[in-house]
């Protein structure tokens, strides 16, 4: 029917739609095949972006020119700088959604693309002809051609809901599942996994006592996650905390014979750093209360996401549990929290682009992949449209360092460690985090997304501006000079030791309890010169010089390791010649065949002594 | 789990959320389940509300108390009065509705009240005790317990929808269907039958050439629905008009073959006055050409509805076919037109309170009944809902006459004569249409819709008002004279005849071609003097005083008719002892139970002789 198409991306959720949106950005004509328009970017879970490491992706996404940050930014209803109290290498933004009006505004970002268009349906199988894919099969039987195909299917294929003793097919609560893609893959060679997830009972907020509860207010400064020029918050929706104790422990004990992950119904491995109630009271039995973080799932709505409390338990012990939450004695149950069980494609099968291994021109992009957060798809999405694009292009593959990116660290652990488990991002899997750091995703990024089209000429400019203003405040920091009887008196006000003879403010923002702010106070004239600045370039300015060694010291560390990532290896290296390797490392070499010794060196299974050995073979 | 509702309403269409939003208005503790929370009073099908007759229904609707008015008047892109050429009567408000915007405000409208609470599941069959219905059982096996319950399935009930030659279960489009509750109504002795519907598909506003349709405007000054202070449009949304033409339907009829109509799968019948494309093809040979609306979905979005291309034939025969349609030869599907095909229980089923005769408390409103079309479901839900809860609290049923409204005719048409097809509202049905106007439904209705408890105070003080400044008005227009000097001249320039004497302004507009406007332009007296009415009020005596003759002579009508219906039948009449009576009159008799010999008179099947044994029978 439509014909004509470079890329087809199928399923919209946070994946797809990026997917979609990147690939047509830079001139790709893009059909994007979803099972439901109407849920077209849909929050599974939470309604909520960003937090600790996940935030710094979704400021890495917009930097590359992705939407997920300005989408969060336009339909925000609270927004928090996480670990503000800690280095700024932690800093994480995180915002509290409106799930129908983010959904809404992803939907009328992708149609005002005029490089995408739309198919309701469900995709029920590839075309593929001589190792390579050049289309998809739908369930009405209709064929779509394409240069490039990008899976982007969540937690739908042959989805399995379980509540309690019941399960049912879906792919998400009241959808349905999608059949026909894995049992196609697996025949193709494909190797094939089941994982799980969860989520909690959403509650009716008229029913719950909110002064039982701490209130969570939003930053009395809000920032956002775009580098754009979209809107902070002026009015924020508070979130709730409460506690869960040993009643509710006890009650939902009760269920656990019912559990259908502890009577091992559920098959696959759920995520470990986001357990079910039942898991964490299971787990960590010693705890007499875990944290409950009653949250908002808009502006307008009572529907309330009850945090903290993912659970397949049956849902009337579901219900007879949280009536024993302080603020919940009233409560009114919308919809039970349930597990999902769904196909995952072990991601040791993908290319640094995400690329599969076994069919040309097949992109495999987020959940599918075996990780689990709208971040960690959104980012995938946006790395397998931009590499569909240059593919069908004949343009040079894109792809990023562990040192340039969280992004880069994803793709790398997934392809060369793969998951047992869903995957999530953590700060403590990137080696480089002083580099990663959320402020500067911009200076990192934004030069690399414009290069293959992108980032918009608004956004490189920008990242100039702000380059270069903040090199000129440091600059000008280094030879401003303040002489002691001008500062000394507020010096010791603040605490810090008092000047003996002139020097930068360079040198005095060094000290480690002084702040930008507190030189701002030293004197009027400081004041004044500072003010100058945006927000962004002290900022930056002050975290350059205060973190400099750091910094320093790992790009030293970055640069060493640079030298193994360039020793490539040939692509149909014969690692069985090689038996001074151990069996375990040939083997996974072989499978993975890492382009680079420094890729060699992360996969799991390959030891110290086989990257050596690799070395002297290959003469260094 | 949750318990002591006095009312359950299953499904949350047009018809549960009015029944919902009644019942609880007017005081039930009410619990709405539906199989998705996020499509509550989704449209399923076109993106408008109200037209000829079912803007009537809409106005009523309001009048009681009901939702669909408000809701329509918030989230409307467009407004229409048709039919503004022909008498009073006639007169049919219609808007085209922002689908997300409209589901979203009744969804948060339904919020806001403090009776209703929300339960996300399939609802999968009754608990039913000693002919009684005391709650509903769900997938996940869960009982909630009632006093009374409303269905309100809609399409879902074992719902087909059919492509070409491909059909599948859903609801709606990817949407689930609903499995249980026919098969154990069947069980419990009711009647089951089998209807279908279609749709057509949706298109890419980005892909159409819009320069070659006509475009159809919204009203200069746009109307309302509702009777309250809801705001008219400022600002609206074009549709536009194209046509089909031969070669449109050449190729239509290539797929006719493959037609699940034609070539006899679906087996329900489908709506007569709603016929697919391929129908109408078939049909009317014929017409060169059919029309097409070209309807935008909402403020924002690029979809489309192409009203009046409804099909299920081959969704490749779908696009081919659309191309061949002026402005959209470059048309981008985004879903296919499909046809679905769904369980109903024939209306004859039901007392005139929506309650089944064979269960005590429990109702049917909406496409459940036999159907179609929001506005029809809506104003059953609504009474539904007030017998539902007028029954839980024993208090008296609540039945509209055929003279007093739109919804009147339709239950007592629908009770009485049952319906082989997808029931919708025609003006035709009533015999007292100009008594059944769109301008008076406050009139007729808000007092009734007051004593209930459903409609507000402000509803009523507002029809008082308009009572009494529309009679003040009236009088006043019957005592003030004009003099023959005075307005001659105008009276010629307008084309009527001129004075011979003084007479009074009421008598001038009783001139069949002089209308108030042109009265108040006689004179700047005349003009100021109007000037203190409001639009309405100016409206109202205008139809009251020109079509005073009809109305009085309807009037006139129903109080001759309504001895009939003041003549009530034992409900336990033995009407095998009749023999006079036919013999298909004695069993339609028998089996519907009409309560007056009025409601007897318009059971098909029974003639007016078997009408005059019986009152010659019972003594009259
Ligand atoms: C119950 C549940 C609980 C979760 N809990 C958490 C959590 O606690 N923490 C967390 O970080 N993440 C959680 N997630 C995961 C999070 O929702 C996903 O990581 C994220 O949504 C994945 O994005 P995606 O784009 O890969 O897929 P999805 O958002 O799942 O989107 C997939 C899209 O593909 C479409 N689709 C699928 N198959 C087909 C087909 N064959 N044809 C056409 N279209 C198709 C679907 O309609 C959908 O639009 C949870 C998810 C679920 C369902
Ligand atoms: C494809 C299609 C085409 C149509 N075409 C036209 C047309 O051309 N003209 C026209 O006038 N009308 C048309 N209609 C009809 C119009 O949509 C309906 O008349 C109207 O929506 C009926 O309202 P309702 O409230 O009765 O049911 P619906 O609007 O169908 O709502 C039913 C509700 O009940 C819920 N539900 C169903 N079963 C269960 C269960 N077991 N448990 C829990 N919840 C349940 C559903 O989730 C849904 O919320 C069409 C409908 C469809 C689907």
């Amino acid at each position: 029917m439509h014909s004509n198409y470079d890329i087809i991306v199928v399923g919209a959720g946070h994946a797809g739609c990026e997917a979609a949106h990147a690939a047509a950005t830079m001139g790709s004509k893009v059909l994007l095949i979803t099972m439901n328009m109407n849920t077209i970017a849909q929050m599974s879970c939470n309604p909520a972006m960003g937090g600790v490491a996940k935030g710094q992706i979704v400021r890495e996404v917009d930097a590359l020119g992705g939407m997920s940050g300005i989408i969060s930014d336009k339909t925000m209803i609270q927004f928090r700088m996480l670990n503000r109290s800690k280095g700024p290498a932690m800093w994480s933004p995180r915002c509290q959604s409106d799930r129908m009006r983010f959904a809404e505004e992803w939907r009328l970002a992708l149609e005002r693309n005029l490089n995408i268009d739309f198919w309701q349906e469900m995709v029920s199988g590839l075309i593929v002809e001589n190792n390579q894919v050049v289309g998809v099969k739908t369930q009405l039987g209709i064929e779509f051609r394409a240069k490039s195909v990008v899976l982007t299917n969540g937690t739908f294929l042959n989805g399995l809901i379980h509540i309690g003793e019941k399960n049912f097919g879906g792919g998400r609560t009241a959808e349905g599942k999608a059949t026909g893609i894995t049992e196609q893959l697996v025949e193709l060679g494909f190797e094939a996994g089941r994982m799980k997830t969860g989520t909690p009972p959403r509650v009716d907020a008229r029913s719950l006592d909110f002064s039982k509860m701490e209130e969570q207010k939003g930053d009395e400064n809000p920032a956002k996650f775009s580098y754009l020029d979209t809107e902070p918050l002026k009015e924020q929706r508070s979130c709730w905390i409460t506690y869960t104790n040993q009643e509710v422990h006890d009650v939902l004990k009760t269920g656990f014979e019912k559990s259908p992950m502890f009577a091992g119904r559920i098959k696959g491995l759920g995520p470990r750093y986001c357990p079910s109630v039942e898991d964490k009271i299971n787990r960590f039995a010693e705890k007499e209360r875990h944290q409950i973080f009653v949250e908002p799932e808009g502006w307008n709505t009572v529907e309330v996401y009850v945090n903290g409390f993912s659970t397949s338990l049956p849902e009337d012990v579901q219900y007879a549990a949280l009536k024993k939450i302080p603020g919940f004695e009233n409560v009114r149950m919308f919809r039970p929290g349930y597990a999902i069980e769904y196909d995952y494609f072990p991601p040791t099968q993908l290319k640094q682009t995400l690329e599969t291994k076994l069919i040309d021109n097949l992109f495999f992009a987020g959940q599918i992949n075996g990780t689990t957060g709208y971040e960690e798809a959104a980012c995938q999405g946006l790395m397998a449209g931009i590499n569909a694009h240059q593919k069908a292009h004949d343009k040079e593959e894109f792809v990023l360092s562990r040192s340039e990116a969280y992004i880069g660290v994803l793709i790398d652990d997934l392809i060369n460690k793969g998951t047992e488990e869903p995957y999530r991002m953590f700060t403590s899997r990137a080696e480089y985090r002083t580099l990663l750091r959320q402020d500067n995703a911009d200076i990192r990024l934004t030069e690399r997304g414009y290069n293959i089209g992108l980032a918009s000429d608004e956004r490189l400019q920008k990242v100039k501006a702000k380059k270069e203003t903040t090199a000129q405040l440091v600059n000008e920091l280094k030879h401003k000079k303040v002489k002691p009887a001008e500062v000394n008196e507020k010096l010791e006000a603040i605490g810090t030791a008092p000047l003996k003879e002139g020097t930068s403010l360079l040198n005095l923002l060094r000290r480690p309890n002084v702040t930008l702010a507190e030189i701002k106070n030293l004197s009027d004239e400081i004041s004044e010169y500072l003010d100058q600045y945006t927000e962004e370039t002290l900022e930056q300015a002050e975290i350059n010089i205060k973190y400099e060694s750091y910094i320093e010291k790992e790009q030293q560390m970055v640069d060493k390791m640079q030298k193994l990532e360039d020793l490539a290896i040939p692509a149909d290296f014969d690692y069985g010649k090689l038996s001074a390797i151990s069996i375990e490392g040939r083997q996974k070499l072989s499978k993975i065949r890492p382009a680079t010794i420094g890729q060699a060196s992360r996969i799991s299974g390959v030891s110290a002594s086989d990257i050596s050995v690799l070395m002297v073979f290959m003469g260094r």
